[in-house]
């Protein structure tokens, strides 16, 4: 196994641990881990491939991602205590996985269309669909809303390894700028509180507006 | 018309009704009707074959599903309050549109990947992904959170459709064990209110944890 | 640039402000404001290329679309203090989005499969489903649940393009009078506060169920 699957495994297994502890949260049964796992796991991926036209996605053409999740769920409907207990090496290893899925995001939208944009796009997409799907459906506030820097570390380092692709940079090199950038934004967010500045009401904003 | 397509339409017509019961619940205008009808009959159908890579989707294909998910959104509309005094036919309704469903969406995953895995897969997202997508729309409580065996249910009769059909029996038979089990297991906790175990908080779980 | 051209990418900006805006309620930062801004923007005719099969969608196929939601992110986080000062005239920009929208949805399904019943769909879905991700992801009530003429007036229009195309109506012509009547529907509705009947309750109904 390359060390790009072993790293792309290792994401979906975090990812999909990090949905069963919202289960276990939620104190949902096995099946609820197990759907949560999967969404969280393979979501953004799937997002990815299906904008991208890539089907059927990754997931049908390589179930092995659907027993990583599962054997993930189970791990955390047995020992969730012990793991949460570990919260904060979780949320490193989430780091880590979110670091590896907006570079492989961006790669393989780059590949399909050459374009960075879409490249960049793809990257933050891989990298937050699938927590953005787990807070939705765990009916949780959504990393989407939290002032945390995570989506945006995402969107760093894929801007960082479409850059350096763009650059001439090999695959390997630039994968490695990339998933850095993105591992040592959200790690100083992690460390040092870090916040991005956040919109501030005016004079003339109505709060109350309602679109 | 077949069988199976008779089972596929009163499937969807099933789901459709529940759709449009919770646009009642909400007291929304027709249209509320017509989209939470259809987004709760064809949802599971169309997530299915988005990720097969199996589109246009069915009811591009075959507009029919779509009638049949406005017809089922009319009637409810104007005998909601009938129905609900039916709540319980109701319910045993959706529980053989959900039997019909696990079968379809496993066989379509088989046939299409030819493993087991994926075919369980696709036949739990078949017959649950209409009623997420519903509930989410409508913001109502998920059904994957209540400790309900639904999701459950169809888990294991696409399990079970998947193993025969493996084992080499005909298919006509074996979407009647797959169907049959979750009828059977569904029908189970409708009428004993059967509950899976859920995930019980240990020493050492923080549950102040935010993911 | 085309005339139709010109309308997509007015539309797309002005759902990509809205959906701004609600990151502005929410007084998120820059990323929220982008992500919001891309999900309500493109997240309509995304959904709509998806079921048609039409992938890669059209952002991945011209990024130009991702530009412009990321310019009207931008511009709603330095100004939308002044933009929601003027709020009734992004309402009926938005009205004009998505008459436009709900014809070009509808014109996108009746080419790929000559249904009417698809088109009409592909044309509400357009139009409406990049809202009701904005709403969903913020977190916000749905429009889909609020009792406004909104996507009812998406569905007219995109009825009235589609039977004008049936009509034999040459496109252009039949454009016009599909986005003058969506147009002319929302308008009424913004001015007059129109609204459509609503399901009421009757005896017999019980509001305690949960489907």
């Amino acid at each position: 196994m390359s060390i790009l699957e072993l790293l792309d495994y290792t994401g979906v297994a975090v990812f999909a641990a990090t949905g069963a502890l919202s289960a276990s949260r939620k104190q949902l049964d096995l099946i609820g881990f197990l759907f949560l796992a999967a969404a969280t796991g393979i979501g953004g991926g799937t997002f990815r491939d299906v904008v991208l036209g890539a089907t059927p996605v990754f997931w049908v053409v390589n179930p092995t991602y659907l027993i990583v999740c599962l054997a993930a769920a189970l791990v955390v409907f047995v020992g969730a205590h012990r793991i949460e207990s570990r919260y904060r090496l979780l949320l490193w290893l989430d780091a880590m996985g979110m670091s590896a899925y907006c570079v492989m995001g961006a790669a393989k939208g780059f590949v399909a269309t050459g374009s960075p944009t879409v490249a960049i796009t793809t990257g933050v997409l891989t990298a937050s669909f699938g927590g953005i799907l787990r807070d939705l459906l765990a009916n949780e506030p959504s990393v989407l809303l939290r002032p945390e820097i995570y989506i945006t570390a995402a969107l760093i380092g894929a801007a960082a390894f479409t850059a350096a692709t763009v650059a001439g940079v090999p695959l390997p090199a630039a994968s490695a700028i990339g998933a850095g950038v993105a591992f040592a934004v959200r790690g100083g967010a992690l460390l040092f509180a870090w916040r991005f500045p956040v919109y501030k009401p005016r004079p003339g904003r109505h709060p109350d507006d309602v679109m």
